[in-house]
Parts: structure tokens; sequence; C-alpha cells
């Protein structure tokens, strides 16, 4: 159950939410991976955690009425959360507000069938207080299984 | 004081810290800049801060006697630690052991040169029980200005 | 100061929690002690501890006008928050709701009479997305001293 | 995809840790569920991580060399300790002991079968000073799907 | 680059804070370093940070339009809130509110003019149910290099 | 139940720990307060925590053989941590080291008997890399009733 060199779920989680509009990437997602990008901007977490929820269903990443499958994202998303916002999940309760891009991809990185599909959620973007320019670059990665 | 796109510093500390051995980046970092990569495997947190402190320090990206910047460095190591450990800043005391590549950049992002310099610390690599392949990928990202 | 195997305050109040309606301990609490349980669902953990609160002071569990008590049951009721939302205590910010069983119990549950009262807030309910089924269980238990 | 009132793997995992020697449950788990139960004392996180891995391998409740299913386990693990140290998962760092009764149940608590199987580790015990008798109990709860 | 004894910029921030309506601090800060003091009370835990901010900046402790000394006081206030908060970052959400007072001072507590100027945000207070009189005394600290 | 101005049990325990050696308190603790102070330095948490609790049972603070005393100090010494730790109550794995004096009180600060006895845990110092000089100081205030 090795990860496989090309399968690597999260790099290319992380690269596709990197790239910049028009980039493409060098090496592409094995064929049959699911993946979606997407972007989001508030102070409200709640929003941040919906609009990526609805991206992953509208793309039909996971399935809508499969609470599992739900219940792998939200834990994938709350670890990439994690990332960006660093000791408390918190944004405007805080004073914080976030610009980010998304990836969510959904693939087998193992070399074993029966490893089954994994998540990745990136996220890539700024952190800041809610002035424009007063902000830094923030990331976050979870991943899951589904 | 914008974020130039050109000197998205924790992008740049990213992409290199996801390159493959081999690989370069398609743009470089602005001239001028300091950086070091380097990598780190261990179930003791100690050793993985400090592993990335002899880095910078040796790579003369910060000055080794100046506790300003050992200081700027150790809290964007700890944010970073906080993306690759989602949660609690611990590994063997929880069964867990992580496998990371670094990088370490330091530069000024912005386009006013008042805003000096800024670290970005970024890691990637796989976490998992300590056994070999029982690990998933994982990313973590500290800026701080020096 | 040994706990009393019959008086284990933490264990009376999950059992409290976890019956269903019309059932009943198989070991009711000492003599003595007093106990109240309740229902609560929201987004809101504000809400959640309110209830909690107004439910022990009008079951005269805790004394309204005395703040230590208050205190005592405070922080047994955000140990058992911890529990509940295992890694950050919220709720609706993070697109979470709950519907949950309280109990609430006040007793010594040591052999020593100067160990007096001690507080227990066990919960039991389910967490999820708000979305009718898509939730699972969770548990949380505080304990402290008053 | 709703609970199954006979099916409720939290409530049915912290009734096995609960119960004390030569008790059983009113209701036992559905036909065809998997689980152990056990125990484990000490300071040291590291081991009270390993013990519940190991019960739930040697039992056959999960696979051991699949490793989606170790990481299910994994984190239902630490989602129960979170419950059981509500704040920061550490032990002996803060000078804690544990003494647990743990208890891992398999199977699927939903009605729709493509829900799978769903995992729960229940912990109870107590925490306390390494001194006997300065101690109170606590309780935890993790669920994943598997 | 030693802590000067008569330059500890954090004991000079908490005796400030702590300081009652007419006191006067016995050693007073350095000359050359900036402060200011002030009260904010609110169960709103965005109220508190941006009062703040406002007051550094209208004290010009720190400069308005340079992000560096923005992220540096944020940094160090929200460090300061750990200390009130102890856990979790949160006021209202918990059912909590606060009235502190606070000091906010800026100089080099180093023997080695390139160590620079130095924030320390200290906060004292008291935090409690939003009722009068259910309250007990909370501080922080935070310390950050500008 | 009012905080008595003159026995606000947090600030004098902090003006205490600040106390160079031989300053005393402008104004003493109320007639019949106990409280020590001492000094404790490491890497190691575990040895904070029992320094403290040692100093507070030799001193007679609080009474070695009532378990509800030592929880009472407990809890506070670890929200006095969390002030001086910031995020993660962690040293050594986290390559810090600390030198704190610390002050323990106890006394009733409001103006109603009913409210009893309280704890306050102050601690003042340094935190840092096991260096000499990359250091700055730190602050935790713990209060509890008991």
């Amino acid at each position: 159950m090795m990860l496989q060199e090309s399968n690597r779920i999260g790099r290319i989680a992380m690269l596709f939410a990197l790239a910049d509009a028009g980039e493409t990437l060098t090496t592409p997602p094995p064929n049959g991976w699911r993946y979606c990008t997407g972007k989001v901007g508030s102070m409200n977490s709640q929003k941040i955690v919906a609009a990526m929820e609805t991206a992953a269903k509208s793309s039909h990443i996971i399935e809508t009425d499969v609470y599992r499958e739900t219940h792998a994202l939200y834990h994938a998303i709350m670890e990439a959360l994690y990332g960006v916002t660093r000791g408390q999940v918190q944004l405007g309760d805080v004073l914080r507000t976030v610009g980010l891009r998304f990836a969510i991809v959904r693939g087998n990185p193992y070399d074993r069938k029966q490893e089954g599909d994994w998540l990745a959620v990136a996220l890539y973007g700024t952190i800041g207080a809610p002035v424009r320019g007063s902000e830094h670059e923030a990331i976050g990665l979870g991943i899951n299984h589904i």
C-alpha cells in the first residue's frame, strides 16, 4: 500500500490550488480521478465550508445523499482550515478575512486497489485584516479516506 | 503594500517544497531573495524544529546571533507545523511520524520597501503510523515578518 | 479518598444521558444526590451552555446566587463540550449542529466526607451537518469539584 | 440514511465501556457487528493509542494491512482522547495519568446499506495525578466511517 | 542580546495594565519608548481586537499603513487573548464576557541595538458570565518583534 | 458577590510574581490569606507542574490529602500555563524552555462569605530557545474556586 509517485493526491490538489488563471498542471491527475476547483472569500468560516461542500456535490466528486461521503469531505475541509488559520479555526471572530482558491481531488493514491478512494482538499490564498493589502498568504491541506 | 504577483513568498516556498529531485521552479525567486531546502524525518517534533533552525542559520537566511530573527523563524515553523499536524502539534506522543521536505524563503513580497523582509516556511511530505506505507501527505505553511 | 464503586458520578450522569425515554437506571444515584436531565438542540453553542445553566439552576442543583457554583458548572459544561466537538468548541461557525440529551448530577463520589460535592455534566446526542440524517453520535463528560 | 434506533453504534460502544466486570448489555449489538473491549492505563499517550490499535487488529475489527482502516481507527481514537483530555491531548507531559476501559465497535448504524461500516471508539475510566485516589472519571467517544 | 533589567517590556506593560486609576509606575518605561493604555468590554472578541488596534494606531505606536507593524501587533494581541481565554479564543460563543484594561508598549528590551523594537500587549480585567459579579480576573501577555 | 477592590486575588498573585528580589507589595494580601512564591526553570512541562504542586503543599496552601484541593490547584496551574505557552501547552517538544517565578495565593476575593476560598496561580518569566538570551517574557494567570 505504497503511495504512488504519480498519484500523490495531496500534491496534485495543492498544485491545482496554487495554479494561476490559465496555468495547467505539467502532470495531470491520473485517469478516472475526479476534481474541481473554485474560489471563496469571506470573514465567515461557515461560508467557506459551505462553498466547498456545494462545489464538491455539484461537481459529483461526492455523492450528495450518502452521508459517509459528506462526513469524509467535512473532516478534510476542517483539516485544511487548520493549516490556513494555524491555531483557532476562526476568522471574523478574531477580525480576519480570507480569500482562497480551493481544489478538491478524489482518487486512490496507493498502489493497491483495496485502499479505495481518498479525498484531498487544498486551500491557497490570503488571510489578514479586513483592509486591502493587510494580508499574507496561507495554505492548508486535508486528506481523508472516503 | 500590495502582494506582488511575482513575489508571492508563500507560493514560492510551497513550490520548492513540492518539487521532486531534479525539478526546478518555472519562475525562480526574485533577485536578492535567500532560500534553502532540506529534508527531515522523525517522530520527535523537537528534531523537526531544530533541523529547520539549523538549516536557516547555516544557509545565512537568518542571522544566528540576532534573536528577533530566530523568533520570527520559530513562529513561522510552528505555524507550518499546525498545517501538518492539524490540531495538536504532536507526533510521537500520539504515535505519528513524519517525513518532510522543507523550504525556507526570505524576501519582501510587497510592493513597498518599508514592508521589509518576510519569511516563509513550507513543509510537504507524509504523516502516519510508524509503519511503512501507513501514511498520507501533509502540508504546512508559516509566514512571518522579520 | 477513593472513588466509591456505587458513587461513580460520571458513570451515573452518562447512563442518564444515554437512557431512552421510559428507561430507568438499574442502579439509581445515591440518596441525597441531586440531578436533572434535559434536551437541547442548536447550531449556537451559546444556547447549549445557557440551556444547561438554566436547567441546573431551576432544578436547584446549583445555587443561583453563589458564583463559585456557577463557575464550577461552567467549567464542567465546557469540558463536556470538548468531548462533543473534539478539537474546537464551535458549532455553527463550522457549519455543524447538535441535538443533545444532557444530565447534570451533584454528589460526593469519594469515600471521605471532606471531598465535598462534585458535579458531573454528561452529553449524548448527534452532531452533524444541518441536514436531517447527516449526523453521527457524540458524547462528552465534564467533572468538577463544587 | 437515518440512524437506526437499535444500531446506535456510539451508544453501544459507550455502554460496553461503562459495563463493569460481569455486566452484559441489555440490548446486544446487531448481528454481524464486530467489537472488542480492553483495558489500558498509562501516563504515556503513545501507549494508549497503541493498545487500542493492537486490540482492534488482533480482534479482526480492522484489517491490519489496509491503511484506510488503520487511518479510520486512528482518527476515531484521537477524537475519543479529546473527550478524555479536554483541551490538550497530553498526559504525562502535564503530569496526568489515565486508567481506561475501551470498546471498539464496527457496523453500519444507518438504515441504508450504502453508508457502509462505521467505527466507534469509547473510553471510560479515570484521569488524575499519579497518586492513588487523586483522580476523577473521564469519558470519550470517537466515530468515523471506515 | 540579554534582556535588560530596566527594559523588561512585558513586565512594564503588565504593570500598566494592573495600575488602578491614579496609580503611576514606580519605574517608568525607558526614554523613547511609546505606549498607550485603554479599556474595552465586550462579549464580542472582534471588538476587543479592534479596540486595541485602533488605540495602537491613534497613539502612533504602530504605523497605520505599514502592514508588517499591523501584523506584529495582531499576533501579540492574539497571544494575550490566549492567556485571557485559556483554551479557546472565544467569548460570546461560549457565553462569556470580558472587561479589560490593556496596555501596549513598544521599545527594545535587549542590550543590543540590532534587536530593534518589540511590542508587548498586556491585558488585565475580568471574565465571566454576562451577569454582574459572576466573574473572576484574567490576564494575558503577548510579545512580538516589530 | 462583588470582587472586592482590596481582595483582587489575581492582581495580588501577579504582583508577587512580578516582584524582583527584595521588592515588597505596596498593598499586602488581606489578613488570613495564604500564599507562597517560588522559581522553576525547565524544558519539561511535567517539572513545572510538579514544582508548583509541591510548593503549594509544603506551604500548606492546599491540603495534601484532600483531592478536591489538588484538583482545584491543578486546573489553575494549567490555565496559567496556557498564558505562558499561548496555544499548545508544550515546551521541550517544540524546543522551548522557560524560567519562571510563580506565586500561589488563596483567599476569598468576593464580598460574601459563601463564595469561600479561591486560588490564583501567577507565572512570570521568560520563554525561548534553549540558548541564553534567545527568549522573551511570558505571563500566565489561572484562577479557580477551591
